[in-house]
């Protein structure tokens, strides 16, 4: 039956997502593996030659290390700029709003894509302070929405498959599976990834939908898994263990002590007060950002800034680190072993020595990430750390923002795997390095800590967190660390996605009504006068109503032509099809109708008033919008509280309903934006102006 | 502020409910093992007394074997039916109906718990053929019910701590944290728990409410790692490897083939068909003990029957097996040490042997489980599990639903993992056992595959096994085996629990809505004619009205007493009280009104309309209902269709929303029960008598 095939049709759909993300996981891990090795070989033959002098004039590494680097995210921010401009940043808040039900144009597409992938292994190869897990949350989302539309507007690709899945509902639910691919892919972590989807898609629990992205979820971690024991040549081949493209490594001597739990509380504490001071800085440095309204040369030029700034940094504190290794003092550690040996830079230390701090800023900072985790408790001297992490942190704090592909996750793991390294140093000096549990676990609480005092995301990161681990006896700290992280983060302000939506202006909704919402009323919310239609209507009042500019929803409501009656609502693509189809109204024959195929395939790119190409010749005939109404909408009254119109829009992923009063005739339009203007701040409302939703000139241009 | 200290307590109710459901945890393990210890002891010794003679007499064990058996479960089954005839069966489909907003009285009371703890043990013990994982979750869900509410009707504690969480919203959030906290017991997965919580739960995905319930599960998961390591001798006091209730076992061979892809989805369609049979098997069953309508007593002496029975087939099953296993012969797997010595049965085997079948029905469950997973190749004999596995079966499905706590996870995971062995020995036979994966995978994703075709979960299933083997490499077969189970299992009819919800006529909402409910019209679906009240309404219509059988609901719309229309709703609990309190309408004075304690305090067992002690004299005074009408209320048109009214109901969690027409007069009530008659049944629908709701005898006597 039709149904059946279409639930197969479903399935298939998310393999192939599952599947595809999984391979662009291995391109962009094989692709940066490739060309930060090349540059890293280079480099460290310039800095120690083989030939006899030992010590040779470093001037030429650092200029070609800042010019590789430089250019590299120079091209990386040209691509975003001038390509697709909505590829910049992490991509995870843009997802969230898709998913939370607002229209965020041009995210979806392939462009997108293309350029996220080439400018996310540019940007971490060219030394940025960013990481590619967030970017391959976005990719799984792009080839969802492409691949369930069959269609791609910039191959030019035009196919009737899967047409019966080009609404927005349907599109939703492949797209959230397709972050969950992204997760998955990213951490090694399947049910990481639905946790994911669910908690920034927030749409109603639905059994099969679950299952369904934890089915696309799974694919994509072995779609990666098999991809890269095949690439890899110190894997074997079709070896299942959770690698992920960012490997947290096993843990080993996971154990901790039970007296433990309050400091891991306090290093929550730290955690949310430097995640929070994180995204205040980063907010000044954005809304600068946006007020400046750069030009998109400015935007590449500010790249190339950040990426010279970055790898002067590196060079000058792998020059005052003092702290020297010899290469034979490795320990059997993981880290040490994946370690290359041209990652080893020895820059102003001895014959046969190398130094630590080029674990930190010569290598990818999934090596960095990783010796953090696995180096034994000697490793690294307190002096490397404390100059590694306050300029690490400014660095990402200027990083994240500009006009290139960028994770997140890495920087946020790497400067709380630091800083609890650092506890864990105090600590040992402390109460002695024997009564309490190993560096790794300090390591993995203070990244943990970091990263949920930044991101404030809960369940999902806490189960990512345990799923890269591997490990289920630290789920106890890390729940206590990020419970209190992302507590003592929001006292402050909202975490760094939410920032963001919130500076670009987007109409978004939260999980919960605002607070004292039930003592508003509709007519407090409802934006009004009402644009609506008779339901046989002129021509000339579709148009100029369509062509004008004071209303902001896509729906309207239809009275019948005596009463004023409400009927129920008609979509603007519905109108706009109606008069370029020009399906007029003639009461002497019946009426042509719009097929269901001609509605899809404009989806989801509609033309405007004016390409319908009505003549003013037309303008005072008639059409019968009867046919399209909507009659089964949700009705507002004026005694409806914001209370309980939030929940229905939440609930329901409604974009607009109508108020009516006691004679069942529409006052009022409620749209998103509408709900969205009341916010909470400190127990109180605020009532936003509604232009803070247009001053999204950076992604909408 | 006021709603920081809600939401403080309501992480601190977490807490509880997660400490303590750990701790009935470690109360029903140790009791179990602490009485079949005793048990097995006695008939260790009985059947092979260290006395000369070789071969004893062996009839007087058999006879006290069968009488400790029946006495265990007659006791156990005498509890259940005379005293809390709820705590019957797993418990799970009473949850799951409580989550879905249905009213399901005395599930969540602390006799009933009481009941259920005690009567698991006794079961356990008496060797009946049932776990004690799913009653887990009803415990942690009562428990979460009772402490949040901080009243108890058993104990006749009445305080006044938690009293603002005395509603249904709050109230099922709690439970739905409970019985999270009942799964990470059980089976020492948190996550899982958190899943299934969710999945069954089905309410609307809130992240702060996720995120509790996660800290909920995660503290229960501690709390019973730290009492068994405190209670239990051979671990270490503070170890927190994942053990949980059912430990699995360390899966370390857990390499898999991608040749045996197919296989395991072929063992997927088997464990689906089985799964279907006992379903039907088990369904026919119970509607014939609903049909008897049996007394308490009947049903007592049908769980001795039962026990009887399951005794004497472990007795012959022991005799007929004819392969033993020297003592020596002990490999070093992890079911082999954990088992203790007096769990061998020797019977008919030479000196120094065991009989291979005492290790499957001798030992608990949960022992034979862990064998299953991980004795060696040669171990089990494939006539062994061939005179094993159909026996097992049948008692497995002649025991769910008889009158003791039953779990029936246990149960279809051994069946599962039975014929996962068995699927093995015709392997290896067929291709050799080195090229195919070790039994223990076998096992495994058979056990997957019994499980998921009898109850039909997904997400959580999956995620509460890979938890369970804390292995992550077994996930895609498993997730194979999962979907081509449950997919085959659909074809035929429901999970066991849906069928029993169906049986026991529980208006449950399903994830979907009815396939075309988009075609049928509100006035399809209410009933009529619709009970209701003028704003202000004599104490005489009011009475009458509420003292009649002829409504289902609790709500009443009211009107305006001139025009008819629809004001809003009135609950029937705030007339009955406004009854008992006699707060009639007199204009000339200020109106008395209810407060909110006093709303509260009655929550949520209320009085009958007879206990307000209303006379004839206060008949004919008037009521003024209009501070207490809920405006803000959902109204449906004649024009809202199935679908549309589904998916409010099921978003929201609404118990019941008014039909009003063109005038804005109510028309029509629809409650759940209107919606759940549709019941989809091959792609048609049908619309079932709404009788069936009422024939709920076996649970609401």
């Amino acid at each position: 039956t039709s149904s059946t095939t279409k639930e197969l049709e479903r399935w298939l759909i998310c393999f192939f997502i599952g599947a595809l993300t999984g391979a662009i996981g291995v391109i962009i891990t094989v692709s940066i593996e490739a060309l930060s090795g090349l540059k890293q070989k280079w480099l460290n033959n310039l800095f120690h030659p083989t030939s006899a002098e030992d010590h040779v004039n470093s001037f030429v590494p650092v200029l070609v290390w800042c010019w590789l680097d430089t250019s590299f995210v120079l091209i990386s921010g040209a691509m975003c700029a001038f390509i697709a401009p909505v590829a910049a940043g992490s991509g995870i808040p843009q997802i969230k709003c898709f998913l939370n039900g607002v229209r965020f144009p041009k995210v979806i597409r392939l462009k997108t894509l293309i350029v996220k992938v080439i400018g996310i292994v540019l940007a971490v190869s060219g030394g940025l302070v960013c990481g590619k897990e967030g970017p391959m949350v976005h990719a799984g989302a792009v080839l969802a929405g492409g691949i369930s539309q069959g269609n791609s507007l910039t191959l030019g690709l035009q196919s009737s498959v899967f047409e019966h899945f080009r609404d927005d509902h349907e599109k939703r639910d492949f797209v959230a599976a397709g972050a969950a691919a992204g997760v998955s892919a990213a951490f090694g972590a399947p049910v990481g990834g639905v946790l994911f989807a669910l908690e920034e898609a927030a749409s109603f629990w639905n059994q099969p939908l679950t299952w369904r992205i934890f089915f696309c979820s799974m694919t994509s971690f072995m779609s990666l898994n098999y991809g890269l024991s095949a690439v890899k040549t110190d894997l074997q081949f079709g070896n299942f263990s959770a690698v992920g493209l960012l490997n947290f490594g096993k843990f080993d001597n996971s154990m901790w002590y039970y007296y433990e739990l309050p400091l891991f509380a306090v290093m929550g504490v730290i955690g949310g007060l430097l995640g929070a001071c994180f995204v205040q800085l980063n907010k000044i440095i954005t809304i600068n950002r946006i007020h400046l309204r750069p030009s998109r040369l400015a935007k590449t030029l500010e790249t190339g800034c950040v990426a010279l700034l970055s790898t002067c940094a590196y060079i000058v504190m792998l020059y005052i680190n003092p702290y020297c290794r010899d290469e034979t003092q490795n320990g059997p550690t993981d880290a040490a072993i994946s370690m290359k040996e041209f990652q080893h830079l020895r820059m102003n230390c001895g014959p046969h020595q190398y130094n630590t701090m080029s674990l930190l800023s010569f290598g990818t900072p999934e090596t960095a990430v990783k010796s953090m985790f696995h180096e034994p408790y000697d490793f690294f001297h307190s002096t490397t750390l404390l100059i590694f992490l306050p300029i690490y942190w400014l660095l990402a704090c200027c990083t994240y923002g500009i006009s290139v592909p960028s994770g997140l996750f890495v920087p946020a793991l790497l400067c709380g795997a630091t800083w609890g390294r650092l506890v864990h140093i105090l600590m040992a000096t402390l109460v002695g390095v024997d009564k309490i549990s190993d560096p790794s676990v300090y390591a993995l609480v203070g990244a943990a800590a970091g990263l949920a005092g930044t991101v404030r995301m809960t369940l999902s990161l806490c189960v990512i967190i345990i799923e890269a681990t591997g490990n289920l006896t630290l789920a106890l700290p890390i729940t206590a660390v990020l419970i209190t992280s992302k507590a003592v983060g929001d006292l402050f302000n909202e975490g760094i996605y939410d920032t963001h939506i919130h500076l670009w202006g987007v109409p978004i909704l939260e999980w919960e009504p605002p607070p004292n919402s039930e003592l508003i009323k509709a007519t407090g919310v409802m934006s009004k006068p009402v644009v609506g239609f008779r339901s046989v209507e002129t021509v000339r009042n579709l148009y100029s109503e369509l062509a004008s500019q004071n209303h902001q929803h896509n729906g309207f409501p239809v009275t019948d032509a005596n009463y004023g009656n409400y009927q129920g609502l008609v979509l603007r693509t519905h109108i706009l099809l109606i008069l370029k189809n020009r399906l007029f109204y003639d009461p002497s024959r019946p009426a042509d109708l719009l097929s269901l195929t001609e509605l899809r395939s404009a989806y989801p790119r509609y033309f405007t008033v004016e390409e319908t190409g009505i003549q003013e010749a037309d303008m005072d005939k008639l059409v019968d919008l009867r046919p399209y109404v909507n009659k089964s909408v949700h009705m507002l009254t004026v005694e409806s509280t914001l209370e309980s119109i939030f929940r229905l829009f939440r609930a329901l992923g409604l974009r607009h309903a109508v108020v009516v009063d006691k004679k069942l005739r529409p006052i009022g339009m409620v749209t998103r934006k509408d709900i969205a203007r009341f916010r909470a701040e400190h127990e109180a409302v605020h009532r936003i102006p509604i232009d803070e939703f247009r001053q999204s000139h950076v992604y909408y241009d």
